[in-house]
């Protein structure tokens, strides 16, 4: 077994600025396109307008051109008739002013006689009068836009009537993508991708983040892991591309032989970056362009694209901090937030974690997502970055942070923070809530029951939601929320009651009806400590005279319902509690045990906030009451009822 | 004469309400398409994960992947030796696990043994370890993204890691533009456009409105003034698209034929809305659809389209807010700024005028633009619009005022706001600002000398180009810099020397060749009051004992040498004072009169500014002197020196 070794990592700024200085030379270039097809793009060099607007003196008024001086002396008392072709022509809004003419007056000053061909008038005139001079709007000569000007729907008029048909634009810079891997299938193969192969998704994401970042990616079919097609794919993409990029075979694997290509065809400036997630990156310079292996978790992926790629692609641009998006740009804002739990951190890498934002009691608290490198999903759920620098072993909770924000603040400002049990009806609430285009939406960070009402204690969380079970009387959340808040000032909404039970997979061939069939041959998966699932299953537990240590796989932890159901339907383990809607969803059988009631706790002063009013009168709904009732397992007696705890 | 009357003109709100209401069925509609073509779209219903991702365990690090239980007991005193095989084989990152391997050990734990095939560990390992489960990071069945979600990079990457291949987007609002007017000409088209002709720029500027806003615009060629052509080509557009517009022919004219074919196919809703520029807009229906009239002047236009278009392309759409392009959205971010002149408005409209914004020391200053309708140059410059509303007689100078800004805020606060006299080498700092990509701007507002220094005393600019001469001793700037601000506070930056004097025909006809010879048969253009060209013009009037009211056209009045340059060019005057630069750029003839001492004026505390110092790098450098050079008619010979007054 061959791997490659990284030979000295480096840090993040250092790698990135020596390898810029390796491009030193790179200019943004020209091109010329024609104005109508300019949108969006961004000026080379100033542009020059070539002709006046409006190129002669032009009526700007629907009225009759005239003669002013033979106007003169018309008043009331005296009012002057004037003649068709001797003293006016008709004349509307934009027409020329023919010469002898000089001033138009206007239809409204007029007025009619009994004879065709004439009309009174009872004031003079000046020259110019509603007229608009030639040049008024643009003087040829003029500058109409300078350099690095994004142009805009209004330039592109503007520009026409300037007489200018074609302008320099910055030429987009073309990168070439180039997925690699045995493994990798291309994701718009018909039909199903087979076990042991892995649909190739990042490039895809490379071509967009590409598109966002002002550039034009172009895409290569995926190469196997040979280093002669890998030669030759990077080969030809260097002679039609500005920038290329390989994916993966970054890392120090068997099969990773993007560095020895890379050395084989130019230079390898950097290998390594103490960066996590996105360690295994290679810069390299082939044939005096750039060249860069990109390491292959998608998370991984986007950072790494964002820190070393954009920075190369913004040398062919002008002004690339107006043309890259918003939307994905970490290099965006930055907004200090707190930390809603502590973060541990190694000291070889800087780290970036994802978090989710939110807005609560006029502080911005930052929940830190999945820190898995393959969690494609935290990207799309991400409001922004946390970076940890290499220096740090972490940050402790309630530390206040720096965010690189990936949405806008307004939208950040306008969101429902829930913080607690899952159930996937928070999407659901989450969906009707944008459906109803308010601007409001709601975030959720599944956590647990307990953590989540811990979270609303510490002012983390507008909303709790919560199916924690009283063991002495069998209610929910009512005594554990009157524990907790004993001042009295909380609110539960009530929510749904909800079937819960063992998911087991289809046919259920270990046989479970009940808590006892849960033998020690049977693969239990768990819920995280604090979730209601998990003190209802510890219950059961007790009730029947179990003990933990008898459950195989007890100490096995699942976040959501989702990846309980997941893990028995891969066959990670045989049975685990979970909700009905969940095992419906994945095609499990469920064995039921009871229901519970999963409510929403929040601060009875947050009644008033508009984003809860908004999720009341989402969960009042009909529409809602019909959600459910597709997903199945739920029933809503009393959803939406407040009750002051 | 058949002129249509506007029947009713109804307020803007109202006639919008009235309007929209007429079309409360229309829903957004939506599409499916390939999730490779959606970046930008925005999801019409929320989208379900088909497939779990990893799809099956797989594993998280190089090395190798083994079965947890053959690695119980190892420790450093006791180190296992695994063999290939038997106890592991060998994985890569990405790897499915084979069953029954259950745990990978990173290559870092191993230890090599002289026997090729097996490993030395010496730590046990267990179930899962370094594996990510089937589901870890997407569950089949999740919602991974909402409805009305606008679709980025890394949304596209996990929509395909969830096996969506396929997604319902909004569909975009297809809205035709029909342009018309037999004095129209296409701008495409090849060769001048003759003079009586207009190029018609308008269509394209809506086209590119429509894809700004979210929307996919298709436009007809031009349609002459012909009731039946309008009335099949509105027909055609009718059957292809959701919404068309008509351009222009929607005011009282002659040839205003859109009311009447619009009676014809449907109904006229409005005609007539009380704003200005805009007033002439035709709100129609026919076959169920709304068919738009605006006027004809690109401000009208541009602004008619905002307030009527935009609204109800928002009814195709979802989440419209997150599409509509920043950039030219004056439904955009409200800033309150401080009006630096008067503004004064009919009660008849709601007024929309351009704004210049600019923050000096600490206030956010708005400049008013040109207010003609035509002027769609004026669209181009505006930082945003400043609106006055139909009650109001007008806004005082001073006044806080509410301004739709169409530049993001971190822009304008890096803008050198520069108010005064008109060079085109303001253009050229600007375009040399840019360039160096530092995000700071130059903005310039022409109001003369004079009134720049006015401005510059009240704290409504940083710089003040001047050119005011000192009859006394023939210095320029100086003296009245000392006279406005007797404190002592100000610097003088110096600018460049000019060459002024009279512009004239090529050949010069009139034969001038000093002031005196401007007779009462010669038309002269003047400049407006308080400009130091017209200082310069009374100046020597006097020293040759001449009179105003001996000039023809003493009182016609041109607000920049490049408009005195057009006047004399097209024919609206003999001759005008201006600037040598200006005179070639039109290619006029020049008769010089002296060569006059053109500088920046700005508070010493101003000096340290970033966008003073950009401004100073820029004036001093080689290239500005070589871009002098070729505009011609300037000396630097101490241009960036500062001198205290």
């Amino acid at each position: 077994m061959k791997r490659n070794l990284y030979l000295n990592i480096k840090e993040k700024e250092a790698a990135r600025q020596e390898y810029l200085d390796a491009f030193a030379e790179v200019r943004p270039s020209a091109e010329k396109i024609a104005v109508s097809e300019s949108l969006g793009r961004m000026t080379a060099e100033a542009v020059y307008a070539v002709c006046s607007s409006p190129a002669y003196n032009s009526c700007a008024m629907d009225g009759i051109a005239v003669i002013s001086s033979h106007t003169k002396g018309a008043s009331e008392d005296h009012p002057l008739t004037l003649e068709a072709g001797k003293d006016y022509v008709e004349a509307d809004t934009g027409d020329m002013l023919p010469a002898p003419y000089d001033a138009v007056i206007m239809a409204e000053d007029l007025i009619e006689t009994e004879a065709e061909g004439s009309y009174r008038i009872i004031a003079p005139t000046h020259p110019l009068a509603h007229v608009r001079p030639a040049g008024e709007d643009i003087v040829a000569g003029e500058m109409v836009l300078p350099s690095g000007h994004r142009i805009r729907a209004v330039d592109i008029s503007a520009l026409l009537a300037a007489g200018v048909r074609e302008i320099p634009v910055v030429r987009k810079p073309i990168v070439g993508i180039i997925p690699t891997g045995d493994e990798m299938m291309d994701c718009f193969t018909a039909g199903d991708i087979p076990d042991g192969r892995i649909p190739e998704t990042n490039s895809w994401m490379f071509l967009n983040l590409v598109r966002e970042n002002g550039g034009e990616g172009k895409r290569w079919p995926i190469v196997p892991d040979d280093p002669k097609r890998l030669g030759d794919a990077v080969k030809e993409a260097l002679a039609q591309c500005d920038i290329v990029i390989v994916n993966a075979g970054s890392s120090a694997g068997r099969d990773d032989y993007t560095v020895h290509v890379l050395r084989e065809l130019g230079e390898v400036l950097v290998h390594g970056v103490a960066v996590k997630p996105g360690k295994p990156v290679i810069l390299g310079k082939a044939g005096g362009k750039p060249v860069i292996g990109l390491p292959g978790y998608p998370v991984s992926a986007y950072l790494t694209f964002m820190e070393f790629v954009v920075p190369v692609m913004k040398l062919f641009l002008k002004n690339a901090g107006n043309v890259i998006a918003q939307s994905t740009n970490p290099a965006g804002k930055v907004i200090r937030a707190k930390l809603s739990k502590t973060l541990m951190s190694s000291l070889k890498y800087e780290e970036y974690v994802r978090v989710k934002l939110g807005m609560v009691e006029g502080e911005m608290i930052a929940s830190p997502l999945e820190r898995g490198a393959g969690a494609s999903m935290s990207l799309v759920k991400a409001d922004g970055f946390c970076v940890i620098p290499r220096s740090s072993e972490g940050i402790v909770a309630h530390e206040e942070v720096e965010v690189r924000a990936l949405r806008p603040l307004e939208q950040i400002e306008k969101t429902l923070v829930v913080i607690g049990s899952h159930d996937i009806i928070l999407d659901v609430i989450n969906d009707m809530m944008l459906e109803r285009q308010t601007g409001m939406s709601l975030s959720s960070t599944h956590v647990g029951s307990l953590s989540g009402l811990i979270a609303l204690r510490k002012r983390e969380a507008h909303l709790a939601p919560s199916h924690l079970l009283c063991e002495e009387d069998g209610s929910y959340n009512t005594a554990v929320v009157r524990e907790m808040f004993p001042e009295g000032e909380m609110a539960i909404i009530k929510g749904v009651r909800r079937r819960q039970g063992f998911l087991v997979k289809k046919g259920n061939p270990k046989g479970i009806r009940q808590i006892t069939d849960i033998t020690p041959d049977v693969r239990y998966i768990n819920r995280q400590k604090g979730a209601g699932t998990r003190v209802l299953f510890d219950y059961l537990l007790r009730k029947n005279g179990m003990k933990p240590e008898e459950i195989t796989g007890y100490e096995n932890e699942a976040a959501t319902h989702m990846s309980v159901a997941v893990a028995v339907q891969k066959n990670n383990a045989d049975t685990g509690m979970g909700i009905y809607s969940c095992a419906k969803v994945l095609g499990l059988d469920f064995v039921d045990v009871s229901f519970e009631e999963y409510d929403f706790v929040t601060w009875k002063t947050c009644l008033e906030l508009p984003y809860i009013k908004e999720f009341l009168k989402v969960i009042r709904s009909s529409e809602f009451r019909a959600r459910l009732e597709s997903l199945g397992g739920y029933t809503c007696e009393e959803t939406g009822e407040v009750r002051f705890v």
